[in-house]
């Protein structure tokens, strides 16, 4: 299929309609579908990581001519010990998590016989745009059918003949369910994703799963909201009051626990108190593990008193630039911070510093002042601020969330890691018998509204 | 001052520093700020009162000579009898609302020692553009202090004498008060809507509150998420087992109550096994009240048996573009809904009608089966579905929720009625005592986590 324009609004078109059947059935039924799409994948195990082998080869000959990043045949290959099973392990925990739909969160007695309740549903078309990762599809698949919403899924061109493998099974096993087969596409063609960003009509969600580079261009260019974060550039305080073992051990975990992940640290702000004391203790476990320091000059002079040579040759002064960039990598921009001109306390300019600077993904204060640590997590306009303890924490697996569509910075809807509930909304359903509004207009004979809370559970 | 875009900038700028400080204060010093708003609107009556007089007469010149819409100048007035007294009044409830800010949603024991919360926060910079209606300002500035946003109100050209005196007054109560001055930034400039509509970086949320024209603009010309809802389509559908008293009941009200509502019905479906038995009671109870009809041939040859001529007088022909049509007036299109070769009852077909022709609003069913009410609440895609009940209770007062922002037709963050609420989001906060990630990873020395629900009130 070419998806020109009118193909793209014909699948986001019957993924609308497929989300309204989807929604008004059973987790059961839900449940079910999710049973067969799991068991479908392990009969057909074969048959995908044969259609597997032959993208990874492909992409082998790609990045050994310098056309394609060696990183992503790691993402490609299915066939990694544990991975396809995961992938399968993945549909059952999806499935055994408590039903998000049909909650009822708030229950009012507006008058006698007229109850209003507000009760969570899904969101409705959710489009997933992905790289190179072919797991995502049943990943995806599993927390679109839970939270009954449809699915349109793109894939890219690496992974097109896993996609394609994965697609026919995964229609095949939805197909003998209950859910509607257009619940969950799957779009190849390449050319797909403008057509598709522009079906605002049809199309509730956005998630893109893969590099900055994806998301800020989904962002760019559509009007569909967009759950996601293009950037992860966290920081962390250092306060005059730090306990050094607290420090060294957050600091050092934040940067350097997994560099890549959006969750690593990437700027250090330290009270000018303690550049020379509980600093360097930090600075010389981060070198030992391979970290390179990019420092103004007041955190620079400090080192310089007391690192030996060899620890000094991984530390050089930053550029205004370093404290805006997220590295991936094993290098730490480092910043004194001091009361100014325009920050009462040193606090308020490391504050002021990363709300100017920050990504609003996660970022962290080492101190053991309560207050103090208050204030900055209500002062921080990030999804996550964690005190005395890693930014390697802000994940939904570590949440507890069971499952994670991704991390969210937006400042609506979702924030930080998003499980199952980040993909519903809810509707008021009101039920009366035969109630007018008209009758509850000031004057004489209005009637008046009781607005009593009632039970939730009931 | 000219809001060149750099204006804009200095303006929206200044309200996100200004938002950060605001997150930090209590509910006691919110509150005062609002209890200091009231006091100089109420000693600054004659002044705000002289200033809007001037409005209302520059708009009536504009109306007499056909400029403008006579009815902006009720609008506009805010001399009517009691307008000002609940204005003021208005700005006390708000302030006696149960605080939004810092509710604990959630709260988890990752590990000993290593808690996660999720707190309610403010969003952080709203952007709320209104027409004629002067007491708006008083309204939003209320509820944004009271959320703990910062908040720019960009008001119509017709009201720019009351605006200009209202943002006086405004801005020295907030001086004395422990909100920062910035938190409230009143902007009169004509020309900046598209400016202030650019600034994406420091704009959180837009909140337009007008013509469904201005909604529709601003959701056209901005990349920050817009609440609120261009059109307000609904819909009714009657099922052959209707009580006759309760249809005729519900539909009158949700017709005639308040015709230019957007809550107000605009279609109605009616089964084709009761097009002789209940319709015509409720056609001439709605004729009664004045209304058009614009009828289906089947609906309107029904009528034709037991209507009298003076009756049918006000009974037409509908075009298919009138089932499309808000008609904001006392005009209701109607349709006879049977079973079809693509939906295999009435109900179903009802039902794709509405998904197909409504705007997410507000939608009804007339019925006196339980079972057939909750099919039709689970497939209706809209943020209100009322069983035997008037579409006018969709209404933030009406559900309880004290004040309301506005009524938000989008599907994600806040759907119906937004009261305060809608205007928070939350962050995740962690307290630890140096945990790091790293040490909880797969391993014969992996710590594991404990993911324990602590109780929300401690």
């Amino acid at each position: 299929m070419s998806l020109t324009d009118s193909a793209a609004v014909d699948v986001a078109r019957s993924a609308s309609i497929a989300s309204r059947q989807l929604a008004t059935l059973s987790n059961t039924s839900r449940n079910d579908a999710l049973t067969a799409l799991h068991q479908a994948l392990d009969q057909n195990r074969d048959t995908i990581l044969a259609a597997n082998a032959r993208d990874v080869e492909a992409a082998t000959k790609a990045a050994d001519s310098g056309d394609l990043n060696h990183s992503v045949l790691k993402r490609l290959d299915l066939s990694r010990p544990g991975k396809y099973d995961d992938m399968l392990q993945g549909i059952l925990d999806v499935r055994d998590l408590e039903d998000p739909i049909g909650k009822v969160t708030l229950r009012t007695l507006l008058d006698e016989g007229l109850t209003l309740e507000r009760v969570s549903c899904p969101i409705g078309v959710l489009l997933i745009i992905f790289e190179a990762r072919p797991e995502v599809i049943a990943n995806i698949a599993a927390l679109a059918i839970k939270s009954g919403n449809a699915a349109i899924l793109k894939g890219g061109k690496e992974s097109i003949e896993s996609f394609t493998a994965i697609a026919k099974v995964v229609s095949e096993a939805i197909a003998g369910s209950r859910v509607p087969v257009s619940s969950v596409q799957l779009v190849k063609t390449r050319d797909a994703v403008s057509a598709l960003l522009a079906q605002d009509a049809y199309i509730d969600l956005v998630i893109p799963r893969g590099s900055n580079e994806l998301v800020r261009f989904v962002k760019e260019n559509t009007k569909i909201p967009v759950l996601g974060h293009a950037d992860g550039l966290c920081s962390a305080y250092i306060h005059a009051d730090a306990n050094i073992d607290t420090a060294v051990k957050v600091i050092v975990d934040s940067k350097t626990d997994y560099p890549a992940a959006c969750n690593a640290l990437e700027t250090l702000l330290v009270h000018e108190d303690v550049l020379e004391s509980v600093f360097p203790e930090v600075a010389k476990a981060l070198i030992k593990k391979g970290v390179s320091l990019r420092c103004d000059s007041a955190s620079q002079a400090a080192l310089a008193k007391s690192l030996t040579t060899d620890q000094l040759s991984q530390v050089r002064s930053a550029s205004e630039a370093d404290y805006s960039t997220e590295f991936l990598d094993l290098i730490l921009a480092v910043k004194s911070v001091t009361k100014t001109d325009s920050a009462e306390s040193a606090v308020e300019a490391a504050i002021a510093h990363i709300n100017t600077h920050h990504s609003k993904h996660t970022d962290i204060i080492i101190t053991e002042s309560r207050s103090l640590a208050n204030l900055f997590m209500n002062s921080i306009d990030s999804a996550g601020v964690f005190w005395n303890a890693s930014s390697r924490f802000a994940d939904g697996m570590r949440f507890g969330f069971g499952t994670e569509v991704g991390i969210s910075t937006n400042k609506i809807h979702s924030r930080g890691p998003v499980g199952l509930e980040g993909l519903t909304i809810y509707k008021y359903l009101i039920q009366g018998n035969g109630h007018a509004a008209g009758d509850y207009h000031d004057g004489a004979e209005g009637r008046k509204y009781l607005h009593k809370r009632l039970p939730i559970n009931e």
